[in-house]
């Protein structure tokens, strides 16, 4: 990317079992996809779970917040599937990769 | 935190086996813990591995990258245990936490 972007660094811990969270989860992302100005999202789960997305501009995240925030409360709310969730909203500022593909 | 702060986001695909991987994964987390400027770290893994460290200015990240350069160099390169990884180090502009415990 040569234009500056943002990531959003979404940390959580779920709540015991599903309760609908698999689906929810699957659905947000198809819906972030979807977003204007959506660049990327990846996602694992161990004993924390961690989402990055990636994003053009804080007008796109504040999109995808109100997005999220609606999926949210028609679902069964967060406290359904998180005991502990934080987000932060960060400027990319620099990034360098390493591929075995493209030494 | 008031001050604004750093998010390293580590993101890689490992390659096949230990190789000494889970000892230097161990180590390093062990290393920044005693970092000056280190504020937190967080961690998993499914098909991605993403790891977020957090800091509270680019000189330290700098430092840690020497260190974290150091390690790669003195165990059996890079090339061992990751086939592909993207360092993006970020600017963390806003956050906000949801919490069961203290709501």
């Amino acid at each position: 990317m040569e234009k500056p972007y943002y990531a959003v660094i979404f940390t959580s811990t779920r709540t015991e079992g599903d309760n609908g969270y698999g689906e929810m989860a699957y659905d947000m992302e198809v819906l972030a996809k979807k977003e204007q100005g959506f660049i990327g999202i990846e996602s694992a789960r161990e004993e924390v779970g961690i989402t990055v997305s990636y994003w053009e501009t804080l007008a796109a995240i504040t999109s995808w917040k109100k997005n999220m925030d609606h999926v949210f409360a028609q679902n069964k709310g967060q406290k359904e599937w998180y005991s502990w969730y934080k987000v932060r909203i960060c400027l990319v500022e620099r990034e360098y990769e390493f591929n075995t593909l493209t030494p």
